[in-house]
């Protein structure tokens, strides 16, 4: 039995203690959790200085060590996080809806756990924190996969909520972490059919096509938004330029941040100017089609295919000016990345061929894809935002960390 | 572009036209494909003959050739399989919940098609018929890729749809069968990425477990049934018998048959006389372990994990006699598909730990595994057995054909 097999092994063992916990242990083992972050600060900020260390004789980049930091502050974010959920309701038990059948058969559709989830993920520590809580209240084992660059801020965290689940009354194993980071780990772990229920990658699209292509257990997409902004020639100039903007600049590194801005040609040269002065302000850099570069001038770059297929991920959007709103959607069906997508207009019958006809997780009518976010919808916290249609869509809460049983009840009946 | 590229490509470009048709030309379409069938008996079984005879003269066993045969019977079958679907409802648009957020963002969850549906199967042509009118009523486009032997069955069955389809207006492409079918093609659909919204392969363990390891596209794991049923301690003696031979015999080569008998050694030697007895009339073989062995004598053949492993298909069983209903859980739990799993017992406590515990889509109390299927559930035809978690969890009809878009209106609101 390999390293990895052993993981699996173990969490099928506490899956059962973990999936049959009623909602009070499940919370006491959060309560215990956020109880001991806050207490072991100390020593989560001396293992996180060890892997700080190592990027900085890497060479790695001082955003991304920020990304890396852990301090008072974000570990007391990352506890307030596992208390939140404790107010979240239980989605395990659920009665989803039943039947009786004519021969007297009772079906009883009710929501469960998953079972064992794995998760994959890169560089920040604080998922290992938030993907373990969320599995734990959802009454699922956890097996968590870092980034080599955390390894020792990962490792501190899983050992302080093994200990705490435990002192709840859990067996520590509901939580564990991959602690060799290898290729070889890594290829394992996507292919640990019959341990794994499902594979959720949290990361770039690098991270999430890997997973993609070699996983033989069930994956979730999650994350790639090459998301659009349609500004119809009703919509209205300020409205347009907010969206735009908050789209864009909010937090550009962020998947549902705005990539790319489609503006329809009886409009464009009344707002592109304003877009583009409100842009002006975080230099965002342009690149635009011949019709954009004749309106905004020589600072437009030329876009080509291969910039209207980019996720920025940055302070840089495409613009591209259509003839109408049918175009914006070919566009969109062409390279969007069916995550979230924005109309501005104020025609009800624009906006309503925009949602029916554009195919993404969240379709918006002037509102900013900004929005996309378990959060936002109300849905609590999330483990990430799947683009794919199976099992999950959009923003997935606890909900979507469960699957269904059917109970069936009779008095003897055949077939 | 390939060929198989290329059926995707159309599939897409098809898609649009029948994921916004309402129920009313959905229906009329396969009005149109009954009717045809209907009116076509002769020419399709004057194909499917083609591919009996190629088969008789391949040496193909009269059980496969049976499986294989197209005659008037089941082509009225098929038609009326068809006209059946045209009264259920119709599961696209639902608006399955909705919430106004506190800045007023109204944010509305929404029943819509999958997309683009693949679908892999062996022999019985029927499943061309099936699985394409299933997917047309949830507003999919379909991928059909069936067996070599069944090729000429197949590809007539295709064009018959595919021309009635067309006669009430929705592209032909809606509904396409992969003419080719070498191994390569089939290895190419698997990893359709950007085309295919989810496979769904249906036939043996071989075939799916070549679908699971091999596809990069989402997947539905489908059928494989190794089914119990625990006969406990406080058992109803004639009940348990009934059950478990209507488990076993009524049609032991579906998926929800019984494969493997469990029962509590208070009551083994009561009840397994009573039971080998019903199975003597079916000549069913007799795998037990060895106190199997002492109640039923000689004619019993030593079951090792290999045969508790097994899903026989055939009138064969396995059978052991255990000291609890732990033992049971945990039997299951070693050897279980996690298809459907029943325990006979007038213990309500049983009952329900049996329930609770036993990890399988369906657990049955008093009643048999034979039940599992769509149509006994009351969720009308059904695509197959969903034997995984994720997305659908054992019969999947409509609704498991289908995804969710959330539809966010708002009034200019920003992040």
């Amino acid at each position: 039995m390999t390293y990895v097999e052993q993981l699996g092994l173990n969490a099928k063992n506490a899956e059962p203690y973990i999936s049959s916990a009623l909602t009070k242990l499940k919370n006491d083992a959060l309560s215990a959790i956020s109880e001991a972050l806050r207490g072991n600060a100390e020593l989560i900020i001396a293992e996180n200085l060890k892997d700080l260390q190592a990027a900085a004789e890497n060479g790695m980049s001082e955003a991304m060590q920020d990304r890396l930091r852990l301090d008072e502050n974000r570990i007391n974010g990352m506890a307030k996080g596992v208390d939140e959920l404790i107010a979240l309701n239980d989605p395990v038990g659920e009665i989803i809806e039943g039947t009786t059948r004519p021969n007297g058969l009772e079906i009883v559709k009710t929501r469960v756990p998953m079972g064992v989830i794995g998760i994959i993920f890169e560089s920040r520590p604080n998922v290992t924190v938030d993907a373990a809580a969320l599995c734990l209240k959802a009454g699922n084992a956890v097996i968590l996969k870092g980034g080599k660059e955390a390894i020792n801020s990962n490792k501190c965290l899983s050992n302080i909520m093994r200990k705490a689940v435990e002192s709840a009354g859990l067996p520590a194993d509901v939580i564990q972490l991959v602690e060799n980071t290898s290729r070889e780990t890594t290829a394992e772990l996507m292919k640990l059919n019959g341990y794994l229920d499902v594979l959720i990658p949290r990361g770039g699209a690098g991270l999430i096509q890997a997973v993609v292509k070699q996983a033989t257990v069930p994956v979730i997409e999650t994350g790639t938004g090459n998301c659009h902004v349609f500004v119809d020639s009703s919509a209205d100039p300020e409205m347009a330029v907010n969206i735009v903007n908050n789209g864009k600049t909010s937090r550009p590194s962020v998947c549902n941040a705005v990539e790319s801005l489609l503006i329809h040609k009886d409009c464009a040269e009344k707002i592109l100017p304003m877009i583009a002065e409100k842009f002006s302000e975080h230099s965002v850099k342009i690149y635009g089609c011949e019709r954009t570069a004749a309106i905004l001038g020589d600072s437009v770059l030329p876009a080509t295919d291969a910039e209207y297929a980019t996720e920025f991920l940055d302070f840089t959007i495409s613009i591209k000016v259509v003839d109408d709103i049918s175009e914006a959607i070919s566009h969109i069906r062409r390279f969007g990345t069916k995550h979230s997508e924005c109309i501005v207009t104020s025609s009800l019958a624009s906006a309503r061929k925009f949602q029916k006809e554009v195919d993404a997780a969240a379709v918006y009518v002037n509102a900013s894809t900004r929005f996309t976010d378990g959060g936002e919808f109300g849905l609590g916290a999330e483990i990430g935002i799947s683009t794919q249609k199976l099992h999950a869509r959009g923003p997935m809460g606890l909900k979507e960390l469960t699957t269904i049983k059917y109970f069936v009840n009779g008095d003897g009946q055949i077939r």
